[in-house]
């Protein structure tokens, strides 16, 4: 198994026996969201910008970010850390402090960068969809150079990473056990929804590659399932 | 309607017609979830790490964070930003350029503090406990002072904030209109599952109180509901 290094960076600092530090347990958790929340810095003060993000190998990218304009300033990359969380479930203790949630997060440092390169750009873009919803690219336009333009895209290697993970039961106290208090996991999951049609269009059948996000599916799994095609076939 | 003010630091720098900085719209955001991201700063190095949060008036509150021992050492407070993100639906346009999700964000920028005072700590921890579930306190037995002193307990007053709202359907170009692809949106959500009580469990029934965490309901609704509830009754 591979790993990311262990610094005092992103050492776990609480629950260790939580932590996890290799690439597969980092990248599903990744793999698993749509959306990241951005840490940076401009002149002290932190920000927190959730955004869109995908990976490729350990890179990640996201795009159009209000960092976009520090970003831009700075050649050599400015420090981010990137994070995705999973709610799984609320769990509910004999005592209020062994209350707890279920989820699963990968918080992952490096520099980012603006990527300047018209070319690897398009690449960068052509990756996003490519990794959310393999096969449609097939059916759309090409990307415009003026659309390509109007896009910042933010590339970023993972340099240090770690997981926590809790999936599991209650952590009563034992002297609590004989409680009389409902005790247990109340599970949670980002469920998709019945596709709802663009009011203006002709009567275009699902796409075969979009059947995957059927009603009732869990996103994360249909997530990890693209993220396995993309890691199997590649760019296009 | 009160409005958190608008300053540089809150102020949408992209997309200003999905920003909004009333006090309703900001705290709808934050209370519908249980979960939020901090962005803080240590030595010039961000850190998002995600938590749950609660709230009470115009003040946010969170607990246990590695953040714990910056914030210790540091009377007066730190900057940070706590953003809270709710992904409602991927939008498929008919360019890859106009793929977009719905979503609801709020970002809450503030000096976080430790809160010492064992009092206010209790006060805070009831009010974690009331504001997720309320009527639950009533049946379990009361913290213990060593409960107390083993959490960690941040505070802060929301200085600025900001909410982006995206819930509508395709943004097409009127060019694309006519191609076959298929656009729309498919629309997902946080959903509550079946409760899975625990195994060293009697057979004690869930309680009142926690029916309406029940399986197939959105999770948000719930979480609103019962910020609904804490709101109206206050703490004990």
């Amino acid at each position: 198994m591979t790993h990311y290094p262990v610094t005092p960076r992103n050492r776990a600092k609480r629950v260790h026996e939580r932590a996890r530090y290799d690439h597969d347990t980092v990248h599903a958790v990744l793999d698993a969201g749509l959306m990241c929340h951005i840490a940076y810095v401009i002149d002290g003060q932190p920000y927190c910008t959730p955004t869109i993000h995908w990976r490729d190998g350990t890179r990640l990218y996201w795009h159009g970010s209000s960092a976009s304009r520090m970003l831009r300033a700075q050649k050599g990359g400015v420090p981010v850390c990137v994070t995705v969380t999973h709610l799984d479930g609320l769990v509910m203790a004999r005592s209020a402090f062994n209350h707890s949630a279920n989820y699963r997060s990968a918080m992952c440092f490096g520099l980012a960068e603006i990527i300047e390169d018209a070319a690897e750009k398009t690449r960068a873009l052509e990756a996003l969809t490519d990794r959310f919803y393999p096969g449609r690219r097939a059916e759309l336009r090409p990307m415009t150079a003026q659309e390509v333009k109007a896009t910042s895209v933010i590339g970023m290697t993972i340099t240090e990473a770690s997981a926590k993970v809790r999936a599991h039961g209650v952590g009563d106290d034992a002297e609590d056990g004989h409680l009389p208090v409902w005790a247990g996991v109340i599970p949670v999951a980002t469920m998709i929804g019945a596709a709802q049609p663009s009011a203006l269009m002709p009567e275009t059948p699902l796409a075969p590659h979009l059947q995957r996000f059927a009603e009732g599916r869990r996103l994360d799994e249909v997530m990890l399932e693209t993220q396995a095609i993309y890691d199997a076939e590649g760019r296009a």
